[in-house]
C-alpha cells in the first residue's frame, strides 16, 4: 500500500499548506466539506458512496483514492462497492472505466493489509 | 405539476422513438439503465440518491427531474434528499445552485400534488 | 419546423453580434471554427458526425441541432447517424440520453421537412 | 429585460427556498459562495471577471446572466468585458459559443436598460 | 513502446478485475462498449476516430492511448488522424493541448514500432 | 523544480511536433491561444489569473503549472493568487482541491528558485 501511504501524506502536505494561506474562504471551504460527510439523516456508509460516484463521474483518482478508503473504513460491502461503481458507469459511461479500474485497485489494496485507519 | 407532465410525455415519446431505431446498441444501453437502479445490495432509494448527486454534478436538469420524482415516490425525507444535495454541492460547487434549485422546485411539485405514480 | 428556424435566426444575429466586438481573437476564432469542418482527408459528413458526437458529450443541444441539421444536409443516412450516437451513448453514459432525444427530434423534423438548405 | 427579471425573481424564490432548508452546510456554503467574490487583494470586478469565465467553461446560462450584470456594475467595459470572454473561447473551445451569444445578449440588455440595480 | 505495453497490461488486468465482480450491469456494459466500435453503417476507423475525439474532449490519457493504438491498426492516415484532433481542439479548446501532445507521442510510438498487434 | 523543468522540455518538444504536423487549423488555433494572454483591456497578469482559474476548474494539471508559472513571471501576489483559487474552489467545488495541492506546490517551488524565466 506504498503508494496510498505516499499519496496521503502528500495530501497531508499540501492540505496543511493551503490552510496556512492567509484567505478565510479556503479555510471554511475545507471546514465545509469535512462536515458533508458527518452522520446525518444519511448514515457516513452512503455518504461516502455518493462521494466516490461524485469522484468517479468527475474523474478524480485522488478523490476515489480517498473516498475507497473511507468506505472501507466504513465497512461498506463489495456487493455495494461495486453497485454503487456500477451507477456510475451507466450514468457517466466509458469514459469511467479507468477510474473503476483505480477504486477497484485501491479497494482491493485495502483489503490485502486490513482496514486502513489514518 | 403541469410542466413535470409535459417532460414526462416527451420523454416517454422520445425514447420510443430511440428504441424505434433500428441500433441494438442504443437498445440494450437503455435496458442497462434501467436495471441498474433496481434493488440489490444497496436499496432502490440510495440508488436513486446516487443517480440524483450524478445528475447535479453533471447538470443535466431533465435527469434530476427524473430522479427527484423517483426519490419521492421511493419515499426519501426532506432531510436525507437535502443532505446528498448538499454532498453535491459540496463536491460540484456553486455551479450545482442553479440545479439544486431546480431540484428542490421538482420535490416540492411532487409533495404539494401527492406522491406522483407515473 | 418552427423552433429551429427561431433558433437559426437567433444564432445568425448573436453570432453577427459576436463578431461586431473589436477583437480579433472571437473573429479568427470564428473562422477556425468554421474552417474545421471543411472537406480535407476526412469527408465533410464524417467531420459532422465528429461535431456531432462531441456535441453529446459536452451536452449543448444548441451545438447538437446545428450539427444534426448539417449531417441531413451532407446526406448522412440515418443507420450512420444512429451508430454515432451510440458510441456518444456508450463514452457518455446515459447522461446523453436527453441530447439523443433531441439529436432526434431534430432529424426528424429536418426529414419531415425535406433537406433544410439555410 | 423581462426575462433577466423573471429569472431575478426565480433565483430570489428558490435561493430563500435552499436557505429555508434545515441543513446548515448549505446555509454556509451559499455565504461563502457570496463571500469570495467580496472585495481583497483584487477588486471585484477582476473577480466577477474571474466568475464569468468560469460560469462560460462550465456552461451554466443562469450563471452567465448573474456575472454579466455583475461585471456591468461594477463598470466593467465593453473591452474588458470581451476580452475576458475571449480567454473563455480559446481554452473552453467552439462549445462556449452558445454562451457568449447568451452573455453578448445580457450585456447589451444591460446597457440598453441602464445599469441594473437590484 | 514500453510504457504503452506496461499500460496493455494493467489494463488487461484491472478489466479482468472487474469482469469478475459478480455484477451483471458492469459485465453487460464492457460488452456494449467493445461492440460499439465493430464495422456497421460506418467504418471501424470512422468509429475509432469518434472514440479518440470524445477522449480527448473529455481528457482521458488512458481512453487516448487505446483509440490512437486502435487507429493506427485500422490504417487511419496521419492527416486523418490529425484533422480528427482539429475538430476536437475547435469544439474543445486549448485545455485538450496536453492531451493533442499525449496523442501525437502514442501515435509516432506506434509508428516508430510498426502496427501493434496486441 | 526538476519536474517543472522535465514538463517544460515536454511540453516543448510536443508543441513543435504538432506544430510540424501539416495542418493549417492546429498551427492558427496556437496562434490564437498566445495572443490570448497578451496585454490589452485587461493587464496580462488578469489575464493569467483567468487562465488559472480556468485550468483549475477543467482539472488540467499541465495547465495549472503553466500559468502558475506565468502568475508568477507577472508579479500576481500569494494573497491575488489565493483569492482567484478561492473563487475556482468556490464555483468549481471540492474536486478541484487536488488542483489547488499542485497549484500551490508549483508556486512554492517557483519562489524558491526565484522568477522563473524560460
Amino acid at each position: 500500500m506504498d503508494d496510498l501511504e505516499e499519496f496521503a501524506r502528500y495530501r497531508k502536505r499540501m492540505n496543511e499548506r493551503l490552510l496556512s494561506v492567509d484567505n478565510l474562504g479556503i479555510k471554511r471551504f475545507c471546514a465545509l466539506d469535512s462536515r458533508a460527510y458527518e452522520k446525518g439523516a444519511l448514515d457516513v456508509g452512503t455518504k461516502e458512496l455518493l462521494g466516490l460516484v461524485a469522484s468517479t463521474f468527475l474523474r478524480c483518482n485522488d478523490c476515489i483514492a480517498h473516498h475507497v478508503i473511507r468506505c472501507v473504513q466504513e465497512g461498506v460491502s463489495e456487493a455495494e462497492f461495486f453497485e454503487a461503481l456500477n451507477v456510475a458507469l451507466v450514468v457517466g459511461g466509458s469514459i469511467t472505466i479507468p477510474h473503476l479500474r483505480r477504486a477497484a485497485e485501491v479497494f482491493d489494496q485495502c483489503k490485502a493489509t486490513g482496514r486502513p485507519t489514518h
